[in-house]
């Protein structure tokens, strides 16, 4: 998927919201421990309920890896659900990878290749060679952690490096990498009033916003700061829509959820 | 394992070898492409080859996550098959994972309980909360990234976070977390110089040293540098060992590698 298309389905259906399946066994409707597959089965019925209200699914990889094969095969069922019926659908493997050059093309070719991703969360420590073979894929999309919405970016991430604070070195450093236009960015909406200085250095670039909800982030403020001519923002949010309720109605509350957040952005968007 | 297991293993085997299960279908012996499962067969034939030559084994999880399903199911297969033929193998997951907190638990919990690997190889961008999770569980070990040997390392790892380089503020910070004695890093060959400043921060931890053959680093420039009173290194070797014969002869040349650095090993032990 290319960028524009992104933009158009943003404006089609009024939203700029990515809805995280991080999927805890413990977490969700009793009833659906008794399917052969309950974390596809709760997906399912989730992305089912929510998919005109948000452009984007975000399943992060740990949530599924941690219940080994089985977590596996729920997570390709998901995609290939969501490529198939729902193929307007931005897709984010949150997998947080990287590694030394041929490693990296091994982790592109699981998300992008074999899993059919559009895009795939990426760290930057390791530099430009562990990055660029993400990039290499067309109209596929690497997200690179530049500042995270938890306590711990302010062990590094907002350490001085030289002259500037080392996620701001990392946003600079990585408009120089090879197509670094299949850039995106994780901002965490924690630290909004960053986002001034973070357009500053990349204006038109898209920023995935966790921390929206449950940590504390406010959409208002992020979007004050952080929106773009072509919008340029996801804001995720997961625990707060899959798991607003865990009976029988948490679809009907999943939706709900959403639709308030899609509401608040349909008003911004409107202005 | 403890690691004054892995020392008593290093001591009984006269190694502190660690062979990199990095399998790409491309480049092992076409014989094995016939079989149901060509990955966990090549894997397999290396490891009862070799494995008293050294102490530990390190599949890349980028390589089997490439192949899917399937791949994970190699990946399940070859620590499932170490564990119960070899237990006082050393596993690591090669994996640089690292995320907010739950989710890093999640992570844990895939590697260390449905895997059943010694340690996890995590990358410290996202700091202290993103790295204590993997830290909490007992006897298990975690390989954070310092200074990594690939070109990209120069981009941030090296470079000055208020009064010392970023990599040396990852070790010297990570020393304060929580069961920070369950802590080990990795440091690559390529800079065999480093070793000296890195052994005043962090005296006896063990470091997972890669770049050594195929990347050009020195074993004997490493040890000069980086060996310390409990050993402290494990040097791995991937390519070298693993694809030094693509033939049927695959098994024994891949011996006669692993031998070589092993009585290198020794030699330097026995000074």
């Amino acid at each position: 998927m290319t960028t524009q298309q992104l933009f158009e389905q943003i404006q089609k259906k009024n939203s700029f919201l990515c809805i995280g399946l991080d999927v805890d066994l413990n977490k969700i409707p009793k009833h659906l421990l008794e399917t052969e597959d309950p974390i596809f089965e709760f997906n399912k019925a989730i992305i089912d309920a929510t998919h005109d209200l948000c452009v984007s699914y975000k399943p992060n990889t740990a949530f599924y890896e941690a219940y080994g094969i089985k977590g596996w095969q729920s997570l390709q069922k998901t995609i290939n659900y969501i490529n198939e019926k729902y193929p307007e659908i931005f897709t984010i493997a949150d997998a947080k990878r990287g590694d030394i050059g041929n490693t990296s093309t091994m982790y592109a070719k699981a998300f992008f290749d074999d899993l059919q991703f559009d895009s795939v969360t990426v760290a930057p420590y390791m530099g430009k060679d562990s990055v660029e073979p993400f990039l290499a894929f067309e109209n596929k999309h690497t997200i690179l952690l530049a500042l995270t919405s938890n306590e711990g970016a302010f062990d590094f991430q907002t350490k001085n490096v030289d002259d500037r604070e080392l996620y701001k070195q990392v946003l600079e450093t990585s408009k120089s990498w090879k197509n670094s236009d299949n850039l995106m960015y994780v901002v965490g909406a924690t630290k909004a009033e960053y986002f001034t200085e973070i357009r500053k250095i990349v204006p038109t670039s898209f920023l995935l916003v966790p921390g929206v909800g449950a940590q504390g982030g406010s959409l208002a403020e992020v979007c004050k700061y952080g929106l773009a001519e072509n919008v340029g923002l996801l804001i995720n949010s997961s625990r707060g829509i899959i798991y607003a309720s865990n009976g029988t109605d948490f679809v009907e509350k999943a939706r709900v959820e959403a639709k308030k957040l899609q509401s608040e952005m349909s008003e911004i968007l409107s202005k």
